[in-house]
């Protein structure tokens, strides 16, 4: 007989089962809700919205696709697959980094940034009524620890 | 000219952008790095796990697949795509409801079950890292709080 030891899990007790089950919920609702939203007024995805968004928030509208695929917390070849739906469509556009070649920029196009600005305030509105709405300026405040939190953790060296 | 009256839009403001891009974060972490880790260790993704361990918390290990599809926020056509993988790998059978027939139910096999119990306590650990071990007491009852908000608003009517 071997003399292996097993640890025991360390289980969720019955309060924790209950917030991770809930936090799940939550997290399903919001990007099912989001993006269904996102899909039916402006034909795009909730990832192809952020991508866009991410973008736009960029001093020159362009970005490293490597550094796009952090920011996405995406796999590169699924992001290039979204790029190339976004090409066709003429949202965005791919080139060569200028500065160093082996790298490839993703770059908003003119009517990338119109399409973004047309569907910016439908989607922002439902934020606010899903996210917003519901709490308290002390609930906010909550939300902003818990979240960062989350982030000082393990969570944030994924 | 007409009169048309366009309501300015609610914006975010920069504290709220900061608490969504962050909320965003963190859901993208959790669900990329829970998503890796079952696929690494039991070759499942997060979907297929929770709809085992859905169908593990029935009392006969059975529900009707609309129930699930409502469980797992998913279309139906996708969830009926994902019940076929698992049940090529005989994690899962389908059958039509004995007590009406024009539904069909989802059941965890034997094998599932296995499967599942095998996946939960390194699934459960990684989760606990992630989310539970950064939190105190204090922090969860907010983390509650404000989801349960949430799901009392209009989230909870999607």
């Amino acid at each position: 007989m071997g003399s292996e030891v097993r640890t025991e899990p360390r289980w969720l007790t019955p309060d924790e089962l209950e917030t991770w089950k809930t936090l799940q919920l939550v997290m399903s609702l919001l990007t099912g809700e989001l993006g269904r939203q996102l899909q039916r007024d402006s034909n795009l995805s909730f990832l192809e919205y952020y991508v866009l968004a991410g973008l736009s928030d960029q001093p020159d509208h362009a970005m490293r696709l490597s550094q796009l695929a952090v920011l996405a917390n995406s796999e590169l070849s699924r992001l290039s697959h979204l790029m190339r739906r976004l090409e066709k469509r003429g949202l965005v556009r791919r080139e060569p980094d200028p500065e160093d070649g082996r790298f490839t920029n993703a770059i908003l196009t003119e009517a990338g940034y119109e399409e973004l600005v047309k569907a910016a305030p439908g989607h922002v509105e439902r934020v606010r009524q899903l996210v917003f709405d519901p709490l308290s300026e002390t609930d906010q405040r909550a939300l902003r620890r818990v979240l960062n939190k989350l982030l000082s953790g393990t969570l944030g060296e994924c």
